[in-house]
């Protein structure tokens, strides 16, 4: 068999795994023989690409990043592509693709698997919201690096009688904020699930100095939105330079504590530090366990689906389920965090 | 509503996010009472035990090791003391007692809620082997810990052109090194589960010195065992002072390939250093939840059950399902493991 | 003796280390007694103190922040308590105050001394810009984390052919821009001590790119500021806020570059992460030996100097010295540094 | 110019960083060319080499080990080989040699001096024990491997009422055990330079556990030795398998505590985990700063010296002075670290 495979969407720790694992059962477990294309999609459709041997995967197991490379394409071209794929396979002679993506990246799969091209995809996200697989690798690393930073702040915001507000990645789902805020014991976590109301911060600062603990940190997701009427926020407001993403929630809601709080209020804006970097043993173990199976998949001719994390075991699931809606927060997970604040 | 809690058995980290979680639970959501025994059931039997507030548990989340302490207790004591356990409630006066610990203390919570105490256990191993849930805290940051251990020997066993073994923990069962071989990228895993045949790992080595790459890392479960024939090794043989613990199969195995190879093996013993420390962000989420969850059931009288982990749901299972038989590495997973050497 | 000892000024990774090595020293070694102001040299002024016994610094060698908290005083509120000094001593019967901080701290320390009061300086600063010792605890800290910063963001821009702008601590000096762009491998550094040349940062990215190397990252001091007329940036701008922090060097200068270059540029501001949390072993070791020298001058009746270290050793040096002039990095090391890209 | 490096001796970390070093500074600053040997002296004799350019050391400034590899060679065959040493500069055409390594390659590095090559030493060696130097790389990074594990097991043993002895690397000098005992907060340590008596261990002990601190964690160095009398141990015994190096300090300390006190002892081996991995950012400062100025002393015409660090400064000192005698822990550090436990 001749596989190729292609990484896609933002960087997350993990995807060298992926590649390694893949290339590894292919070579060793049945003989196959494996192709890399450069940049995602781009270098499917420029040709762009590179055996993969075992050499070509020594040693990355535990590197962030991609040896493949990772590129933006536009909607269009991409479409544009899809409907021709069954050239794809033909041209390069590959028998499978597995693309190791986001949202995007699947509902392109699933364009390619729609239009006759034998495709295993492997989901990809540190935000954790694909639907229909209970985890996701590079989230675990991604909440641990939270998580850590999280941890320092406390201390010094203790020392210095602070209010810190952490703002960490998640646009539209609030896994990341939700876990690192529990795990770092943050006292207040903001997803973008529940709209918050800057009166309760208020007020739990408030009661936290008045019994004496005389600091507070605050957990919030980049796409955390206040509650109307309560904070004076703008999502999406430009700032000096032009920049949606330079002007935040992290720092508007600090800004807004110190205000309203008479007390200093400083905001950590984590950003790229989370996608980065070696991955947890968590997130190598999955990513490692969804390439073994992309690749059984892909022999067993299961094509048009990804492989999905369910309890402790990995499973098929038909690309269509995974990217009708994304996994958010329910509301229970949300009631524990708070309790425990 | 008076809860008390106590911790049991071998270290793992995870035990302070739990017993604050309870304590906050309870404190905070429903207004009620808590007390830890100290020393595990010593306390319980003893009598020692001292409230937790708010301020008992502050700043526990991230630390290893346990508040309340911990101690064996001799069996025959511990059922002796579960004859009389109504006793304890009314002694105490608590209205439920959440014991954490692993396959001892729940087979003793079991005891105790067949003797009529109302219980709400909690599961607790490093070793991931207990039916009935997915996973317990402890093992993700043990598995941590032995795979930073790995990464680290990869680099030096390369440079220097040697195999290096590394025994992890897990006596019954190898979750601990399977998972940690697996995200290390170790060339070779032993598991108690299945005897290793030494001839496998030495053809193995062989072959990676004939391709050019000149080391090897193999990963061995304490209760890992060779086939027989294969290697001299007697489980359990004594070593100089007396002590059992301290000739075990990763010295041995080292000792062997060296032999075998003619080449520099080393062994590195884990121990102590994967049940202590900071907990992992994963870790301190799964406990965290798990004292919630503890708390609610009380509330509802759901008794004689414990907390488990099923996909992303925390679910009660009934004690006397947890204990009936250990959680060990299922074939498949080894086959996987194997394959991506 | 009766010796009391305050912490002072911005947080530092190590201050909780020298504040339980006086006490071991002072109690073990001399049978002295140790009070500790609370909040700096507020608590000084307040007379509130505590007692500080072997229980009460157990346990915080490891932790980040002070035990004693810390806040900022106005300088002439400060100013007027030195002067009637020597009542501190009478006060609260203290033989000798070990007052931790850095150059505000010490500056009122040696005000203290000249009014008459027995004084024992200990330097504290993350940004190592003290004079007359080669390191201060806590520097390598937050050296430590903003390398592991870089390294998160190396392998991510590499996989997305990107440019990331690390914004480290470092107003006026830029130890740790240069330690932490040296350690992490950046390919750019800019330090307050030297005016950068933007145009010389876009052609290294350029020919970077050039060369096949598809990312690059710099590591710039908050205090660094652009050669006039290379690029329009006004140190202190004050941003949609009102603050003057939001809108530093960092996120202007990947503006900046994003616009040269036509690549996409980031910018990750590290801020408070880099002063909290459990210090590095080199700190702890500096920290633990600075307490230890204070209590053996103190003995030694060696007041109104500050422990400094000296190649290995531990000395004492005048206060006087050590804040007539801020230790900057000098032009050799710069160049060093340069030219490892 | 044309400048051969190798590396030998034992692994440590940041040797890779040295390498990266000399070939930035020699290609970028001088325009000069950089051949490597492979396994340390064994490929400057068998002539295996290859040459470095920018891309060979790209990617491995914070990766263990070494790509050059590394080898032990019997003295004689060095010695003989030492004696031919011009033909190398000849045959390789190589200007100068840069071997990186401990004693005994600076030693061999000295023969070859004296046989006429020009030669620039730079000095390795995690144990830190080279005189003339104030620190080596690899050292910070095996203080801070060691320190982790003092922090776990410090929160493992005080759970568990447990006594814990942490064998660390050091031979003949005690820096690491002087140091991660220091700041990992050990309540007892042992180093080469200073027999123990296990008797005052004891007593530590037992005080401990009598002030209500029912725990104790000792830091031995693999070459402590007890004061004869007090302990029956026989440096150099046998293990079951012929091997020294299995039956070390460490654990006999263990044993014998928990003989005596009555109390489980345990002892944890951190062996070759403290030679390998990512270098601490201070290992990876130091390290690139020998190399550069490795560089320049070669340009100089500085032959016969080697690196070393003085206080901040790089210095160039005489290979003969560097290997004369070993540098040891002095008396005043043994007191201050005994002071704080």
């Amino acid at each position: 068999m001749r596989i190729g495979v292609l990484t896609a969407g933002g960087d997350c720790p993990g995807l060298n795994a992926v590649i390694r694992s893949v290339v590894h059962r292919a070579l060793t477990g049945h003989g196959d023989e494996v192709i890399g294309f450069e940049d995602g999609f781009k270098g499917l459709l420029d040709g762009r690409f590179r055996k993969l041997d075992l050499d070509a995967v020594s040693g990355i197991l535990a590197r962030g990043g991609t040896i493949l490379g990772s590129a933006r394409l536009e909607r269009a071209r991409l479409r544009e592509a899809c409907e021709s794929a069954k050239d794809f396979s033909r041209e390069y002679g590959i028998d499978v693709l597995i693309p190791i993506g986001g949202e995007g990246t699947l509902t392109a799969a699933r364009m390619l698997a729609d239009a006759g091209m034998p495709v295993v995809g492997v989901p990809k996200t540190i935000d954790n919201d694909i639907s229909s697989t209970d985890r996701t690798f590079g989230f675990d690393t991604a909440v641990g690096v939270a998580t850590e930073a999280i941890d320092r702040l406390k201390t010094t915001a203790e020392s210095h009688q602070r209010v810190m507000v952490v703002e960490v990645m998640g646009r539209h789902a609030g896994w990341i904020a939700l876990e690192s805020g529990m795990a770092g014991g943050a006292h207040g976590i903001c997803l973008p699930e529940r709209e918050f109301d800057v009166n309760d911060l208020v007020k739990m600062v408030e009661e936290r100095f008045a019994r004496g603990k005389k600091f507070a940190v605050v957990c919030v997701a980049e796409g955390a939105h206040p509650l109307a009427g309560t904070m004076d926020y703008k999502k999406g407001a430009i700032d000096q330079f032009g920049h949606e993403r330079f002007s935040g929630i992290g720092t508007a809601l600090a800004h807004e504590l110190e205000k309203r709080l008479g007390k200093e209020a400083r905001p950590v804006i984590l950003g790229h530090v989370q996608r980065g970097g070696t991955p947890t043993a968590y997130d190598r173990v999955l990513a490692t366990r969804f390439g073994w199976h992309a690749v059984e998949a892909a022999h067993r001719g299961d094509f048009g689906k990804m492989t999905a994390l369910r309890g402790t075991d990995i499973v098929m699931t038909p690309l269509a389920e995974a990217i009708t809606e994304l996994k958010r927060v329910p509301a229970d997970r949300m009631d524990e965090a708070e309790s425990v604040f």
